[in-house]
């Protein structure tokens, strides 16, 4: 009964402490050298896998829940998480038996009544939120709920349980539109590239080629860029230009749009 | 103590069939003949206004909960309703005293004691919704909370209860983002409208003039638009094309950048 003990005092702390009926759910992209992924995490002793999620504590902002939970669930920090939808539907959770999972986990003993409380008789709200990072700078740790935790390729992401490839789909198009009025890959870049890395970078978000010389038009209109000398090869004549992003437009793009109402 | 048993009423309702920690709010933008105007409700017997708003049914989709809750709120139906932010900082109701408000209402005798349940302790997480409307062929009824219902100038936008100010800002930055990504317009232009009538929608919506060749490019990129003939004027050489929005075209790039995950 040591194990019931210990789940126990976890469902206790969470309804004493942590809002009812509101979850988070976090998609993290990962992007290197043409390839883009995403983070998921396997339960424990099961071949299901879901998107690292958590609750809102009552004395916590929102956003605030979304880096605290990243952060408890793969050990990953000081990722710019943004908010893309939240998903409400009635039934989103019925894809998902806690009492099988529990069982498959050889937990249904230890865990029986544990759900029984009002706290857990209602679908969770949950708030979706997306990040882009370089998946080569992150090393995930999946929490003691997890077996695993890893980066899988965006075309071989497995069904995974409640909403949670509808939620990856939505994340990806917000990223995409994205693309559209902010810019996107600093910190995804080495410091210095060539304007045909970047368009490699935007069209792997996009999942298509781009042409090169809109794509040229679109980048300059943003003014963001500062281009360097060529990059050193042979023979000189040939070398691209090396850019790099100018920080402060960067960010204005990043926090644009600003109106005073009311 | 009539007014108290249906206050209990309703508050009974709620606990009971609504989920807790939820709650929604609509910013429902109003445009014509470059007017861009936003819908608020003011409390009964205040100089209190607000965003209409909701909560979700137990039994009910988060998008359903916000069509019946502009309904119910403001008489108003058959609007596209969609998603831009959820708000859920700890301090977003504590510019907004309950109590208040009742006393001023000259109802606090009759209400007090009524919030004391757990239901109320903690902040709502409040997902927003906005869409954008002729107001001229709206007419919206504030319901038996609100003694007036009517449009403001985005420009004269008063203070609001809560962060609703906030809500207006995002939902404006939401909607000028928007025109870089989809097109906007159709229900808001009359059937046939000449280039110059749509581009004082944009020019509305985003607060600034547009470069005439620049939107010409971009518009006619997305492919949405079907050019008819001139309009009547006279002299016919000076008269400008008539245009009309290619719905399926239209429908297809408000559902663009489908991508199957898993």
């Amino acid at each position: 009964m040591e194990l019931r003990g210990k789940l126990q005092e976890i469902l206790r702390d969470i309804e004493e402490n942590y809002l009812p009926s509101v979850s988070l759910d976090l998609v993290v992209f990962g992007f290197h050298e043409s390839q883009l992924k995403v983070l998921l995490l396997r339960f424990k002793d099961s071949n299901d896998w879901i998107l690292p999620g958590g609750r809102v504590r009552k004395d916590e902002n929102l956003d605030e829940a979304a880096y605290r939970s990243l952060r408890e669930r793969t050990g990953l920090d000081r990722l710019f998480l943004q908010q893309f939808h939240t998903f409400g539907n009635v039934n989103r959770m019925t894809y998902f038996s806690r009492e099988e999972t529990l069982e498959r986990m050889g937990l249904a003993e230890a865990a029986a009544g544990l759900w029984d409380s009002t706290y857990w008789a209602n679908r969770d709200i949950s708030v979706g939120y997306y990040a882009l990072v370089d998946f080569t700078g992150t090393v995930p740790t999946p929490d003691f709920m997890a077996d695993e935790c890893r980066w899988w390729d965006i075309a071989e992401v497995p069904h995974l349980l409640f909403d949670h490839n509808e939620m990856i789909r939505l994340a990806l198009r917000t990223l995409r539109r994205q693309l559209s009025y902010q810019p996107v890959g600093y910190n995804l870049l080495p410091e210095t590239f060539t304007m045909t890395e970047l368009q490699s970078l935007y069209e792997t978000i996009l999942g298509r080629s781009l042409d090169r010389r809109n794509f040229y038009k679109q980048i300059l209109h943003y003014d963001v860029l500062e281009r360097l000398g060529k990059r050193p090869t042979i023979p000189a004549s040939k070398a691209p230009y090396l850019y790099r992003f100018r920080k402060e437009r960067y960010e204005q793009l990043l926090n644009d749009e600003d109106l005073s109402v009311g």
